[in-house]
């Protein structure tokens, strides 16, 4: 009950006695229960959590610290009632999860309700908690990290010219569920030639070539929580420019798991990577942030971008994922989750940063 | 352009001359663009898909009809100047989709635009679009449905006592995959004995047994749309419970696919079938509804419960999905994908219904 003390603790910061959780990862970092449909009521006396029909036993079994309930219909017809009973007069809402339909259904529940109650919408207190993990969780991400590490490291000597993105995608990814992943927390993006100057690409049924920078971006999850890994390779020997973008964002990646310290801005931190690549002469090909926390979210705090005021603090885990993208010729990203451990960046996956692959092997 | 005319049909009932749609869904159906986010603007004489640097070089290549602009920042950023250039006086916004907090800052942009214009909250006029499915959708919720069938066949022979949950639910994905199917719209529910009374199971280590109910739901996805295929199982012979309960649900599903017809409430078609479970004595035990629509999401309009006003019409796609579920015991449900087609449903799915297993062979 830990994480739902430090819950409470938020409550008078946000002048609220109760709240009312409905996105899908708070819900479970506070109760438990990973059902895709639900409602936590959480006043500082008791916590409820509310479900259909469809997952009563589910939620039983997963949260046995919560009353459950069993709901039928909209949030107004269980609401009040609930809000009432726990003795709640001003419940906060999360703002950035609930859609406009239901904070109006909310706030008319509220009026109607025989004790009336006030609606505030707040930041879920839920999410700086989350970004700072317990060991527990980082027992957990560490687990994802290491499946990620071993399928790419069983995959890549398998690449080879002819392969399509699809069909090397789909290798990475079985392999990855041998080794224990849940359902992956994003679809895995392999990308070659000038697709990978996307940066979200999708794989699709060109045939890798040598010569051309093939980018592979995956993630692992077990017990819910996330990681997040990218490699660069190239088959055969790269030209001048795949080298010179290359050794850039390797360069500019090793440097931040080095320079990045507890206590620095992510907005510090992504604007040391940027001024490296600026230097280089790609300041306008790295067009996206720096890195992004992970965990029961495969996005989630901190955010790690020019303009993030988030301290980066011990125990947080995040990603470091510089990339130069150049629109028809391709792209390189090379991405590590970490996690910030004794002041420093620890990174939790390793699989191994040599881009050259030929006939199979890595040079 | 089409789906773009008749989504420009509805702005007069709306009352409203320009809409900004963030469903990943809604945005995809209208413009082709695929990709994680991004938003569409829409007036009478211009569409827009508006995105981040990820998305730029994608958004080109799949929206060829909309003007691609590159966005940074928050939507207040840039959306006033947009819906000015537009013209646009009054703009619709999708109440069930967006954030309280989007919202706001939406709103807040209006008020301080140069030009201020209106902001409506409206239900999508996509989403009634999307619910009758065109030649293009038709074909490949069929080709996804193949998959599915194909890759239970391929399965089940196989299913025998001593697997565990999960390594049946990996062995499910991963032919489905193999047949061609897009990552998995929703993870492979396999709940066996007691787990299978919960409607929405995950599956778990637990190890299949002889004479116990097995409950296997499962999609697959191609060109973004998804099927969704249920089937219950049990290896050697079932007690009298077993026969009964799924015999019930077998009975109930074969007459739902032959009695509902176009124009009959979707309401009207689940209790036509909830009538038929209570009379055999399980009225307690169906707990969800009887189906959903289904394409570019899992779950869509129309929705089959029974408060539910929408009417099934040609071309609409949904499940028939009835179940019965005893904690404690287990359950059984069946589900098709099915759709209206010359006034009467027609399964799309197709796997067996036999449930009995018997050393991977079904009886």
């Amino acid at each position: 009950m830990n994480r739902l003390s430090s819950f409470r603790n938020s409550f008078a910061a946000n002048g609220i006695d109760g709240a009312l959780i409905g996105s899908a990862s708070n819900r479970r970092y506070l109760s438990g229960f990973s059902g895709s449909a639900g409602w936590l009521v959480i006043s500082p006396s008791r916590a409820c959590l509310a479900v259909d029909f469809r997952y009563v036993e589910q939620a039983r079994q997963q949260s046995p610290g919560f009353e459950i309930l069993h709901i039928k219909g909209d949030v107004g017809a269980w609401l009040p009632g609930l809000v009432t009973g726990m003795d709640i007069g001003r419940l906060g809402v999360e703002s950035d999860h609930l859609s406009l339909t239901t904070y109006q259904s909310v706030c008319r529940a509220a009026k109607a309700s025989v004790v009336e109650f006030q609606v505030i919408p707040i930041k879920s207190p839920a999410e700086p908690l989350r970004a700072v993990k317990d060991a527990d969780e980082l027992a957990l991400v560490t687990r994802a990290c290491a499946m990620a590490d071993s399928a790419i490291a069983h995959v890549v000597p398998s690449i080879e010219a002819g392969m399509s993105e699809k069909q090397l995608a789909w290798q990475i990814e079985s392999r990855i569920r041998q080794e224990g992943s849940e359902p992956l927390p994003f679809e895995i993006i392999v990308a070659s030639g000038p697709n990978s100057a996307m940066p979200h690409a999708i794989p699709t049924d060109k045939v890798i070539a040598e010569g051309e920078p093939i980018i592979i971006d995956m993630g692992a999850r077990c017990g819910g929580y996330c990681c997040d890994m990218t490699r660069t390779y190239i088959i055969g020997r790269g030209d001048e420019r795949f080298n010179s973008v290359y050794n850039t964002v390797l360069g500019a990646q090793a440097s931040a798991i080095t320079l990045i310290r507890e206590g620095m801005s992510a907005g510090a931190a992504d604007g040391l990577v940027r001024g490296m690549i600026d230097k280089a002469g790609y300041g306008d090909c790295f067009g996206h942030g720096l890195g992004h926390g992970i965990g029961l979210d495969a996005h989630e705090g901190p955010r790690l971008g020019p303009t993030s005021d988030d301290i980066l603090v011990e125990d947080m885990v995040f990603t470091i994922e510089p990339g130069v993208y150049l629109p028809g010729w391709g792209g390189v990203r090379i991405e590590d989750t970490v996690t910030m451990a004794g002041g420093k960046v620890l990174a939790l996956t390793g699989a191994g940063k040599a881009s050259r692959l030929n006939g199979g092997k890595t040079l």
